[in-house]
């Protein structure tokens, strides 16, 4: 669906801006029954809150969630549960501190999204960068905690695969080492190497891109549709809705094209469960739909364009001048993007899995 | 949108299989009073069409499309033009020869969507893969036809850049050597070295993949919105709808994460008829909007799953076995995606345009 | 959904004008492995077609239905069945005869959509109306006919009960009466009434509206969903989608205005198989939401526009003229509605159905 | 769409329930620009608030509306405006006394969602109705006060027309006599005699229907689509989407079944300014798109099925029982439904103006 909605069945509704009072979600379409918490929302958005190491902005943002409608006290257990209905959730802005916009006031940020929305709309919203602005994500993460819920007996992870021209090595890759590092890397050797690499960017006035790679295990094979509601589709377009992404990628993406067909296809063979793929090129997705292994959807964030290093731009009134983007910001805004794409990866595969159980009944293949 | 349909103002439903009679595309939401013909619909099917080298399917498909609804003899002129209601566009399946699916109808082709269909469905639909033949495809550049003539300022463009490992250099390129090799290559030196590299791959009994840039010449600063509006999310879920189409880029894409702020971000200068971009590492994008300099998404096809090489594979009863996929493949079924690439850009495009005009009331940004 | 697709899940779309070549409708989201034929959508339409008595219009329209994909024989039993892709139905127009269009070329219509066109969209399609056509709903109607086969412990069944001032006695309300008559008039006393009535009104070059009532029983509680996804809404916009419909009502539908709340609540008891309810004022919808009694809907369609008495009107260059509508139209265009009537409501409940069953993993209530 | 958002371009979500902190809408796909004020959208907003005579409820909501999003101060003039990205409005439940819900707690009220509800979700949310509470309206009232911002030349407007039996007398219509009674009526007579039978339905604990009138003047045309986009459609939806709607009518609404082609079609003349109807029948919609004419929609709100007469009725354990519904209802909540009515009416045609404005570039139609 379009501008601020997303999703079919399982939709959600973002607004808010990181300089208004507050910002939130609209989740529609949940399904009822299910044991809700502000806490289980809370743990993720905890992972995404900035100022937990040096290596993301020093905004302080508490980030506290609170659930306005759509659950309520089962009597039967006294456990708070969706109730079906839209289930509204609201994120203070607690430091809004009165900053001095005098800088960027009247310059446009090269690479930053001032110039369109200004162009698009009319308006200069040049306080917090209006829609532009990260802590739209937050809603996000919240969304994507309740998505979890409908979604039980699938594990959603990402990590933080490559920072720069460093990449992780796979060999080393252990989903435990993820919280160990400010990094969400689960390589620890490479997050110790990019501790260094990131301190040299950060104190240079520079940022850096990154690569985040998104993992959803215990997908039963038929989720997805044909064409234009492909679960490959919807997740290039959740993924790259995500501000500063520039690159989507399912299974081998865009190496695939350097592939030839016997290296690609993934080979299968009959198991006792039924058949098994030898290897996962595919990225759990064939022709739009899941296969029953895990989807493996990476993506690209550009590095942050807000920068203290000095840059040649334009005034509103088509002047040359240079800007600096002074203020609390990301050295990666990447690191950050790894629960928000967590979180859209639970999205769509919520949607998409009450989706299929409409159309066809079943919770996931025909089977063996 | 889901499934079949794609698109919110400038809309369409594609329908048809393979093995069916017919094919085609209902476009919904087109402006009205658009001078029309099957003529300018068909040159772009044309260039889509199987059979024109040894490097596309033999198949051989007339692919004639007819206009069966939506257009109107205009009495003042007595040019056929759009009325703003449904175009129906239907291309009939000539080329359905009688084959023997003797050695496909019980086993999955690895990296096929046979297994999932089967699974989410319950349907062996072994006939031409159903929905998820590449005839689909002639009914999305039928649509970007019509796309065209929305937004007749823009220019849409596509060329192959990457075959297997081998990429173009654009030091080298010129967009008019497109139409001058089979590749749909604008390096004509490296068309010649495609030739040779993909008869040994075609020889082999083997397939390969490639990438496509999409660029679009013409877009105004303004189309797209925030969030899940982008621009970017519509083209990467546009692109990743094609069958086989495995990622996505926009601007550096996937190398965006390599890149520093300082690199990365384009900056400004103050021209006459407003500011400009010194660079466009952003691919035309920011926050979601266009910003006046050329669109620019690419996106990777793997390999063709359907190779005369025997794979491993396993019955729909769950027997371990093997398959070859005889027939008349595509040894680069990447090649055909470059008109495919150009109709979904066009589509996006078109799509983007009328819902900035329907908001904003403009065509295009605020100027100068 | 906007246009020309109707419904969510179950979704369909129209396309074609009566002076085309043909007309059609796509339907997408349909559950796979349901056994369809050409035969059972022939059925429908067989019903709705015109010149079946002297009391609708006289053009000769076989309205023989294609099923142009979606469909595939099932090697398990041979019986011809949905795979769960897009339906494309398509209908021939055969007796397009060369019509002498000299007189409504450059007139408008009072009460025809004519002049709305125009001003809308620029284009004068003065050939058969374009898609004010009541040719559009045979499309529909094979739309519900495939709806029917997603719901089949539903009946849906329609039936006319005023006709001009003459309403039907429900004493004498049998549905087996229904194809007794050429009014789809369960009533046997008023459909004799009837007869001389519209001969009338008929001989005279005059029109007169009427009045549809559909009923589905066996729909189970819990369809529907609150506010903007009510039955009730998507009922109210299906049936006024219909050319010349006017009015819609559920249950008491206007005249629960008159009523109080003793009389108008229905009151419940305890049954076997749970509680029922005493009345059905509420014409089955409760919040929008089944109830498990028969969903009851009305609606009112406007008497026929075109008519062979002169009326006042304007040419196309704002000159004061007359005009008759020559030609072969309905002298009550409501007696076709009918099975218009019964395939909206199909959709509808189709449509309902599916996302029900999507977002809670029940196909009804949670019983007793 | 779907569940709880309405409309496509102009488009919007509410939340919330009775019981809970707070309930509110996010707008979203307002056109940028617009002076806004909390303060505008509260004069609509204080005409819905319950108590402000005995004839609605004596519950005490002070519906202060926030606006969290989507505005911006406009540094040129000191306007707050409309940015163009979802615009938030929340209003917090002040008056959620703590109620006693013994009564009803397992218990269904007769013509109450109550049962519905439970059938589908499987949850009893007993306390204040969930989403049926008539609270969710105030939402709705907020989202229409920001649609009347986006179409500033037409005037929309209701009132009351019938209260149980007792139509008013079009002859002394006087749309300043709305603001003049406790009704929205525009005729002082009919006002005066609604007081004495209103007030005999209250103190016997009984409730009654009504019929509420709206009316857009200043609507061009061309506004509106063909077939499943119509403007009537989307009115029905809209109108039919208010809890305790039971019909909608557009111009003759019901009533033309009763007349012939030759007393419904309104005749044209040639005016200074173009054509013009003689008579407004269509109730300004021809063929789902407006033709210049005001559009004249009616809607029926069924007695408040909260009364404190005893009803027969079943416990949520299917055992017979009586229930009496205390607490603060309206004897006649259609009164209320006025400035719903209007809401409803201003985002559907804000809706279809930013439609049609994107299908065709056009405000309105092509003139004369």
């Amino acid at each position: 669906m379009s501008f601020n909605t997303f999703g079919h069945l399982f939709r959600f509704t973002t607004w808010g801006e990181s300089h208004g009072p507050a910002l939130g979600v609209v989740v529609d379409g949940c399904p009822p029954g299910l044991p809700i918490s502000a806490e289980v929302i809370q743990r993720d958005l905890d992972r995404r809150k900035p100022g937990q190491s040096r290596f993301t902005t020093q905004r302080r943002e508490d980030d506290q969630v609170r659930i306005l409608s759509g659950a309520f006290e089962d009597e039967r257990d006294g456990q708070l549960k969706t109730t079906g209905t839209p289930i509204s959730l609201m994120i203070e802005n607690t430091d809004q501190r009165s900053k001095d916009y005098s800088e960027i006031k009247d310059k446009y940020r090269p690479g930053h999204a001032d110039f369109t929305y200004h162009q698009k709309y009319g308006i200069r919203d040049y306080k917090g960068s209006g829609r532009a602005s990260a802590r739209e994500t937050a809603a996000r993460v919240a969304a994507g905690a309740v998505a979890r819920l409908v979604i039980p007996n699938v594990t959603v992870r990402a990590s933080l695969v490559q920072i720069g021209p460093h990449k992780i090595d796979y060999a080393r890759f252990v989903w435990a080492e993820v919280d160990n590092n400010p990094f969400f890397c689960a390589d620890p050797v490479a997050a110790k190497e990019w501790e260094v690499y990131l301190d040299g960017i950060r104190k240079a006035g520079n940022s850096v891109g990154a690569v985040i790679e998104v993992v959803a295990e215990g997908v039963p094979a038929g989720w997805g549709a044909p064409i234009y509601g492909k679960l490959s589709a919807d997740l290039a377009s959740a993924m790259m809705s995500i501000n500063a992404v520039k690159g989507v990628e399912i299974g081998e993406g865009m190496d695939s094209a350097e592939l030839t067909g016997t290296e690609n296809a993934d080979e299968m063979r009959a198991g006792n469960a039924g058949p098994y793929f030898k290897s996962n090129h595919a990225g759990g997705i064939l022709g739009g739909i899941s296969n029953g292994d895990p989807i493996v959807c990476r993506f690209a964030v550009k590095p942050t364009s807000s920068i203290i290093t000095p840059r040649e731009t334009v005034t509103t009134h088509n002047e040359n001048t240079e800007v600096i983007t002074k203020g609390r910001h990301d050295p990666c805004v990447g690191i950050r993007a790894v629960p928000i794409g967590e979180a859209m990866m639970a999205v769509v595969l919520a949607d998409h899995f009450l989706r299929h159980r409409g159309q066809t009944g079943r919770e996931g293949g025909i089977g063996y």
